[in-house]
């Protein structure tokens, strides 16, 4: 007698494939589901070794187009970065492998998902935030809060032997010392030896961009264009060679930012649950498109409405971080930075290089920007004076003080 | 019968030696105060020439000490950056030039002080609202927005024939189609063919960093130590060198950086006047210290805390930016700053490269980084069931909304 | 041969009269315009006046339900509330107002606008940005910032004199010793003997609602209905009487609102040019409004949508309270604040009684309240063990700051 | 052999009698805890049932002017008021409990503490995560979290059984249909017939205030005069009498408002753990306070500085309501708005009438309100030009959209 069928987010390794055998011990019926967002993998093997291991069903999704669209772009669109520096990679892909998750569920019926993230790290958290939000009704299975499970296997060792006495395969080639998750957006890696925050990563750590001092000694010059804060295209100035899908220009931007060695960060950062972990990232599409975004946005974005929209930017960040993709707040907030988009639109130059992005010109039919306005040669319709005016009214509550108060002003200290 | 005395903020350029005989002529006295805070400039030779020029009195001063403690260091406590990109580096040099500008008028008994920057930029803001600040009772002259001035002075060769009149020495070697402004922080760059915000940058603009493609092929390696979230050390890991008052470590910050080609950006910005003008900056040491800062602070800031003091940050910035250090708002978030700096304290390792800034690693005795609960190998007090909890305690919300709204979430359409 | 045509924001007083002289006298044609937002005012006569003083066309225009439906319901929508006590019944009609009169201007050719407000208040600013915004190539005259008008019309008696002068009716019942601005939302009161933010208002100042000391002994209670946030019905609950026009439904708010003493404050608030002013205000069916809106969007609105919302509500308050409503940056506020209020929806039952409004009950179709839930004897799908998960993990920051950390928690101090 | 001892937070009501018996029975000593905050409550017959029913000893601690002085009095700087209406009585009263709690725990050696509130509120994390903050290594004993208790205390009946066979005292007046959290700030009331949130409060619920119908038909004005944001004396004007001490103004202004009928609320508010609850509060005291501080903060602080504590003020009250008093954030968000009182101070007149309360009057000696630069009759140093360069530099942006860009401007559509 089945105790159910759980669908089981499993990834060909050690630890999903052991989770797999566990829950059919413990009676369920386990139908696996292997998400394709980028990352490098064998996909068949992973689809026998799933059977091979008695799942009911094994489901392979590519989800790679989907994650640029609907979860690359609207953080392109937002800026989004976690504590100034994270461009949320592995954030962003917990929602949209959960949401396919619940699809899955949803259709055969199962009552039960599952998944092998840890309970110290924020995976679990957006993994089954999605799931509560999109299923409510959803019943989760976290074996790596389960007691039974995690006393039962305290380490890779207890792995090892539960895969051997069951025949699950074991990986033969020795494990790297830390661990790492990996799609279209990003590589992270953690833990290991790289819990120790001041111990310097390896060199032989990065797998999606190239050393910047073996990296090549010209630079590629690339123009992004903008529509609606998303790019449409990306064309290579020299060579002339264009994309024009999300996915075609996401992935060419993966290429050039990654031969320059774009988007290294080494960070220690705050996880939702309060603690805080190193982690190290590699982001080369993310990282030009960041540049190229902010760039045209400021060129195109009336000054307050970005002054409004850096803190919904802002907001939507730490959203996504903890786990709140799907949530009321996140689609308002979602909903207001599309608004704001509307004209973020053009083309921006970018020279790549040496692990750096620099921006070189931007044009755009709904630039605000107004050459003849700023020029210092041309007066224009702008009358000088006005600044006069405009300045001594800003001053009138600074007169004000000095005058009137005793209002601690520090640095004021030098004229007494 | 003089109209009063003047102290004239003096370049010893064309336009302010312009403005120097023009005010004489006008029926002042005028008292010209030239500020080194850290250009490349022959202090002497402007001496001399103010002196030939009639200035009653001439004081040349060095701010570079007060300039790094007083205004780059808040500013590093505050990671401070306008739109997500300028370091703000001709914005505190402003107040700092002005502060001292008020203190000879008051000691000089002048009722005017003056300045060369023109009628739409952010700096007449930036000098006047502190002199406004510090001075209530002052007037001042800003001949650009004098109609009588700018009408005479239309354009170069206006200045260049009344300087030819009027025995002023006129530059003879040809200006550059752009103007700058300099001092310790950063050299920023504009005007002139930089208007058109698509052309690019000519690769001989740049004058305080490397151009990366001819920057040196080895990395340095620094150690940079803070305490109250300002630096009070760095040290060149292999060799051992290092530095300890603040213009010192400021000074070799930017030669590191500038020799590395760290900190050049081009944007596009928003005056507070509200037009946008384009900008090319090159901050070596800023840049360093932005990155190193961040990484310190996050490492022993409280997550809440630095939520808080983000959004304080970025005020500051904004308030810098548009000219009012010296505003009790200003004054009062700075205290706040300042505040949450207190533990912000210990070493960051940096490398330094082509360009970019990589952190290595930190370390401190005020961490709240905590390896033992952070790791994957220890379970120590942490419970992971409690996960679970907080996980659907969190979920509270969002199931309930599936369950009894009709939201519109988009995202969620897939699903019908 | 005219300097051009001039509309002119007309009030039939005192003032704008001499104004509608003065531009004739100094060669413009004057076209007034007067707007009726609500307040008391005998507008045929106005309209003989003006044509008396020789105006060239003269508009009266009805502007009730339009400033109701475009002005007052978006502000009940952001709960717009400035400095935390003003509801901004000034703020909103004057946009309101001069979008009219540039509507007039334009199709009557005019290049010139004009207007009586003075040049120490918000007002001006509110009419001029307005009509920049909204017709950039307007030229505005506004005689109380010329100085030739503002010399030559000293004070009172100067405009009397010259009134007499020209054949300029002048009021004949003494003037009240403070000034009053009137509109549908509310009266304003200020200046004059009001100027002494110590001494109290008179007792017959008040002209929109009873004093609560002779108000009926016996509540009222209403029932408002609101669907997207703004009101669709509102019931007298023991009469059965009701109200569904939005201009009917604002008309009788303020009759109940007025009737029982509602919506009085006396405060000092931040001018948008940087000083201090006295205001006294009454704004009976705003403030009914203000109360029954909170209450029914915070039955109704996700907790963190709330949240943000807040923010974009102040936001919209202080944009409003400065002038800005047709602005980028107020139009985006306006349309995300729009946006979060598509499920809030439901009636609220008030009792007005002796100056105050009391929140009775709410229901609603759209309520996110879940009385099971929430229900100390009703366990349902909420498990209290979940809490303990959620509280600890919301300490584990809080446990590692004492254990691990010197951070000067002031409190703790009574623990040493 | 005891499993240890435990600080049981006790009130001699039924269900902590309940659970110190249990306690007991379970294996630990148990030492009661009696806060005396204001309530209304026989503190002798608590202590002898305490003693009674087996408590190995019984603290009774009078924490009246802490708790006006360490938790309401910060709360009056920061104007702290959740979703817009709640002023937090009960949120600032558990971390006041739960602190001494914590001391006694600490002294008396006991390594648990336990507390009686449910599993659905807020309270249970006030309480625990001051527990956590002030003495990490607590344990906590949450009974009706834990399914052994809650399990076999199904409802009141099971209590009552459990009290008779034990022994304790059971009440012998009927409940009231709702529960009440009672102390010197305010009384809230909750649960039972007030679930339904459309049903009205009965008129007899209301302990601390006077039904406004019944109170005074004439108003009592006060004085209450304030020194770094906090109220240093109040007199009552006509009758001349005055308190000046903390814990006798409070009182104080708790006589006065309640007398006439001052403070009560009924809303919907958003607890912490993401349910929606109904609550009525009555806060006579707090209520005064909040309108009076507001007024003289207004009148003596910054603008600029007002809008940055404001935002302040909001943090800080959803972080207190959630729990997070003592905090990293809270203490750091404490600081800044202390640091913005300073020269908050001077005195403020009100009339309190029928459940309202307005301001008549305020005067400072640290007052930045300029009578004679707001005068309309002075012209000053004011020069009425500059504000035409000001509105015109604030229109420069609003001019450029207009012509320059299709922005969608949807009100502006009236003129197309």
């Amino acid at each position: 007698m089945s105790k159910g069928t759980v669908v089981l987010a499993y990834s060909g390794g050690l630890d999903t494939s052991c989770i797999l055998v566990w829950l059919k011990e413990q009676g369920y019926d386990v139908i696996t589901y292997l998400a394709n967002i980028g990352q490098d993998e064998d996909f068949e093997a992973a689809r026998k070794k799933a059977e091979s291991l008695g799942a009911k069903k094994v489901f392979i999704e590519d989800l790679r187009s989907d994650f640029v669209e609907d979860f690359i772009w609207p953080s392109v669109q937002a800026n989004a970065v976690y504590e100034d520096r994270y461009l949320l990679g592995t954030a962003i892909a917990r929602p949209c492998i959960a949401r396919r998750q619940v699809e899955i569920a949803r259709k055969e019926g199962a009552q039960f998902v599952s998944h092998g993230a840890t309970g110290k790290g924020n995976d679990q958290i957006r993994f089954e935030l999605t799931c509560y939000a999109l299923y409510p009704e959803v019943k989760i299975i976290a074996p790596w809060r389960i007691p039974e499970f995690y006393t039962r296997f305290r380490g890779r060792t207890d792995l090892m032997e539960y895969a051997q006495k069951h025949g699950i395969p074991v990986p033969v080639t020795p494990r790297a010392p830390w661990s790492m998750d990996a799609n279209l957006m990003h590589i992270s890696y953690e833990s290991g030896i790289l819990e120790n925050p001041k111990s310097h990563a390896p060199a032989d750590l990065y797998l999606m961009t190239k050393n910047p001092e073996d990296s090549p000694n010209v630079p590629d010059v690339l123009e992004i264009e903008f529509k609606n804060g998303v790019p449409v295209r990306v064309m290579h100035v020299k060579e002339g060679k264009s994309k024009e899908t999300p996915l075609d220009i996401f992935s060419y931007l993966n290429e050039i930012g990654g031969k320059h060695g774009v988007g290294r960060i080494d960070i220690v950062e705050n996880r939702f649950i309060g603690m805080k972990s190193r982690g190290i990232y590699e982001t080369p599409g993310g990282t030009l498109l960041l540049k190229a975004h902010l760039d045209i946005e400021t060129f195109t974005m009336d000054k307050e409405v970005r002054r409004i929209k850096q803190g919904l930017g802002i907001k939507f960040s730490e959203l996504v971080y903890n786990g709140f993709w799907y949530s009321p707040e996140c689609d308002f907030v979602r909903h207001c930075i599309a608004k704001s988009q509307e004209n973020v639109e053009g083309k921006v130059q970018l020279s790549v290089f040496k692990g750096q992005v620099y921006v070189l010109g931007r044009e755009s039919p709904k630039s605000l920007y107004n050459e003849e306005l700023v020029s210092m040669d041309v007066q224009g319709d702008y009358d000088p004076c006005d600044a006069s005016g405009f300045i001594r009214i800003n001053a009138v509550r600074l007169v004000l003080l000095e005058t009137k108060t005793t209002f601690c002003i520090c640095c004021f200290s030098a004229f007494n």
